[in-house]
């Protein structure tokens, strides 16, 4: 029985408890709570239940990842700037034996050139990039996917 | 009224015909005939309409993508080794005023390093990879997100 | 009425509570303790009201800088080591509507290779560095000149 | 007697069909109709007799370039993306005894980092880039002046 | 019974069709024709049957080699410029079971900087260049070798 | 009425002075002054007015650049060794609002390595280079395009 | 009378916390409790009293450097991920005056490229690694030489 | 006595004659008139003496600099483009026992890559940057907290 | 019985010949005698057998570690300047079956650029470096532990 | 009469004399003195007459290359190690009138990066990479075709 | 009859006025008069005449080493900062007929790394640096072997 | 007295033994011999005693620089190849306290790139290069001016 793969656990990193209040043209209006929100709704919807943890602090997120060992059947994290730099992250990431999905809501690549390197990418199982909010839901879609709840 | 909005072009790039026949613990046991079929399957769920091309041809490639114009709402593009250095496939995206959205089955970022960059990247919507035949299903939810097809 | 626009938020970046204490050929023998009394003397004289932070914390000084959107009119930032690498300091400076004075008690340039490119340079509006305890309060001026307060 | 020497061959590179119609800020509303016509036009003025080619394949035009041999005075060529990686278009024109002329519309330097090396330059006699349309003519005098036809 | 396994595909890439033709100082004076005899003489000697391409087209050289799949024994290909670019050609190389031997005319190394990089060398079973058309009798050689054909 | 736009500055950077004295392989036997009596003969028959100036020192190239704001309709500029550092003499162009034509005798492509880099380039209008004397003819045709005295 | 300088800080960088749980291949089976226990073990033989402290968190592990100073005689460092970025980290050691002696457990020359390169080696009196737990107990030896405690 | 320690020498680099009349998104629309004047009155206030001194010319900048030894207690240098470049500038501050403070109008690190690097800044005391105009003011505060001149 | 599991190789690179009469200060007072009475009392207190081996021939180097298969249990390595271009050091370690460790006196990260890279790293168990004559008692130690002949 | 043109100089570099003693996933079971004989065998079914050589040290081998001056007609050399960074070697073949053909037993092109460059490309005759034992073969073949010696 | 080939033009570049006069640990104590009295000296006694020049002025330069041709048989030239960016230097003495010899009084290689790159020494005859003032007479001695003077 | 301080050792790197037999376009036909004796001949004329070594074995030559301690006043060194990478020689050449001059009979920034740097340069007192046998003779003016031989 694997009733705990049905659990997601999804991390926002620095700065997107920003989103929607500045740079719009970059992110757009959209807010942090309105992707929570939108994001339980397609939970409910395949079946999983959703954990979702926003941080700035890198040691709180790799405290999180680390607490995933065991509880959680696959990470949704969008590593925002850790994304470029946090080996720490990465090695957590490698550390658990969750699968982990990366997102990001731009598409990194138009952006500075210091963004089109991920360290955390090598670990991934994938990434999904350049779709704002929707970049989220279709990393749902993907770990349903890897679960097979879509299946079911 | 926009009817020509709902189809959608999916292009696979050079040695994707070869899909599951050899190498498959890079690129899994699926056909590309396997991942045509399933992405008709959902095209239809998602009342959206396909054209699948599968080339070796650079040139017949960017002949298809200029011909989109006015022609597809979106583009599904696997440029598999042309993803790294044609940028004769990347103008023409850029000169065509439809969306395009750039899949790959694996995970570049874990392969060779000269498969880390891509100069389509940049005039993409978007990137999904790493999630096998998925990737291009998730790309197909991500043009139904783009084109609002998904909300009708 | 900009009340709010007369506050300034200084932030002290990691180990600069250890100033004046060790490597004195380097920064001085100052203290952070003095420049803090240096400043909020300077800031008193200019009608400007500081508040004064330091911290090791990369996470707290992303709170910090998040904090200061609405409640302060400028941001003068000596993020040391930060200065570097943490891309989360800068994009959280570039979330805030608040314009950042970077700062640098040593003149960078003379140091080692890798303390010469900062990723926070480009969101500030200016850097001063070199001056020691100095820069801090050349700093505040430029934030004086910023908010049209030395005019009054 | 050189009666061959008058024949000059102009190619045009991947994408260039769709000049005029899309992205108007970088190349202009001139579409590759007008420029082949005011190619025409000019060369007559000069006593010269032109052939024109566009294509989308790399193949072609390495094809193209070969037949030029004993067959034209000059070719005058705008690579367009093949400028920056194929080197087997470089090689055909080093491999054929005709003197070519490299031309760009607009200012390739004032571009993408990517489209300021040309792989072709090399074994070009000459560059003309920036002027649009006129670009073209200005190599046509060029080939004119290489062909002493201008004197007679 | 292994009778396919005797039949030895040769791809020559693009510009080779003009060898002999021009830039003797590089590539000496003899034609593709003549290798190509020289090729089925030494063949014949060694029981091998061979089939001979040349393509300036990338596309037309990776359908090749796909189609080399169950019907040949061994590659023997010279990639010409595709070499430093063609990602495809290697990737094509990659798809299919039959071993590939690299072949240059000219020692590459002593050539411009740009020629000294192979993106095809690492999934070649090795490489023979330098020694003019006998580069191809060599790869004759060792097909022989790794097929066994020369111990029967 | 533009009076004044009908005055052409043709600037010849440093050692251009030797031209025809030394190096001819690189640069021809023409010497400047020839040069200077085709461009005037090719002005006239363009209904264009003219100033030559030659210097081997940077400030007095910068100092012609400035006096041209308002007085020039155009520069035709051979930076020549400027080319590869002078930043100054490109921010004097980038200072004035007069359009400037970057023009090289020689392809500076096919020499040493450092030439093949122009800071000049991406604040010119366009590039003409290998061209020989022809150079400066196809530039002062270039400019006369630009002025649309071509047409009258 | 130097009490105080018996006194070791042992630092455990961010997922040393996961040791022994996963990734065996790479660091073994070995819990960090075992590798703490067999320093307590050896240091108690040496005379020396041990602190030890692992922790995700840049910033505490920043803070407990810092509280070392006058408290401790030496550092013993496996800064695991932090030792490729954390400037901050290295400042801190830098800023102090207690000697620090970096240690990994893994040869991490075998590993990937970004993990060569140690932002703390330069500030540190010496490296051990590769040698699994007993790197640290090599440290500890080390330790002990630099205090003169094993002559005693 | 240190009477002459009194002395401040200003000097603007190439291109600043023409601040104020072209490119004023980047510069402002201050003239250099502006600055020089605001630069004396500030310079009354602090009880100093001002030289000021614009050129286009390195050389002319290097005697400048050179002139400065014994009779100028601290040089106020914008090298602006030299800045890039100019090693004889550097070599002339580093040549003379007068300190220097950098400064720029602009915040350089938000303007081209080329700009990013300064060659004088590691022998300048001190750099500010980004402040338009009120940068030459703070650099004389600073200049004046070098000489002490504002503690009388 | 691993009789000869107990005999250790000590190779010492080009120039230790000299230590301790030259650059004490990077090196110190201690002469290579008095390291290998060093080691030789430590290797008795272990139960170990030493050989040692000082060379300033890099073939001197090779033949000794091949002659160590079969003969030696471990190599402890310094092989100075080798270590740094000696790709024949590093492939006789990688060809014999004996585990290497190495060894430096100094902290090479605290030296010259070129100093931080080492050839020999990825085929060594592990290094040890910066403590002085120590570096290598305490790689005696580590060769006592791979062999487990502390534990006896 | 050439009579001595007939002798070839086989030159193995550092540690081939550990062949098929270790590493047999990269060089195979065959040992150096298995190639010696097979390469005898062929020789004199080719009429030639060979020296074979192995040394670990460089000096050696310079010393060998610059000894077949007049007395060898052709010189077979596999530099192993000594291909990625020995000039000397290099230059000693450089120095000689004797051809050299650079063979390496296994394709280096799919091993460590740094095997990639060779120092002794560009002064060989050409390069045969790949084919274990048979590349000394076939480059023993390489050098009969260049003597002529096939032909009699 | 050559008489003017005795003739030798000693160039010294900017800031070699301060000479002696600052910085006496880099350049030593003697200043450019008593370097240019030594020149005067060792010339008489070649049976030389010379002419010294210093300047701040790369134009001054330039027009100086164009005067050469002709009038001088020898150039000494110490470009000083100029030596690391001047191309219009390098270009001049490449223009000119007469032979250049290069002299620093530091060794340039033990200095900053940008110090290390020459851009004129590949347009020189040779280089001599490190000796002080020796280094000029030691170029008049080789100046005087390359005119074949001492052999008179 | 310093006795000893009047001899110099002459230390010649590999492959100089063939100086003027072959390649003369880049060494001249003087043969090493030559050199030697017009050596000698110097010598005696300043009333120094030389010694000269010519070798193509790195450990030779680090024995030879090893055994000048004590016994030789100055080292003049054609490390020929070993220049650009034998950092053994460097070493040794730092680990003597015996003054070494670095010499080339090429001007080696006219030839291949990687002849460019030099890894010995730091540690000499200067170089001399390109003046053929000559830089030998004037490195003994130059070791004559260092012992202060030419003022007796």
């Amino acid at each position: 029985m694997r009733a705990d793969t049905e659990k997601i656990l999804v991390l926002h990193g620095p700065n997107l408890n920003f989103l929607g209040k500045r740079e719009p043209d970059i992110y757009g209006a959209t807010t942090l709570e309105d992707i929570n929100a939108m994001l339980q709704e397609r939970a409910e919807g395949l079946g999983l239940e959703l954990t979702v943890i926003q941080t700035n602090h890198e040691g709180v997120m790799i405290d999180a990842i680390q607490q995933a060992q065991g509880q959680y059947a696959c990470i949704i994290i969008n590593p925002a700037a850790f994304t470029h730099y946090s080996i720490a992250v990465r090695d957590a990431l490698a550390a658990v034996s969750v699968p982990a999905i990366e997102v990001h809501l731009s598409n990194i690549y138009r952006r500075e050139e210091f963004r089109h390197h991920s360290v955390v990418s090598p670990i991934a199982v994938g990434q999904i990039a350049g779709f704002g909010a929707n970049s989220y839901l279709l990393a749902l879609e993907a770990a349903a996917g890897l679960l097979g709840a879509d299946k079911q």
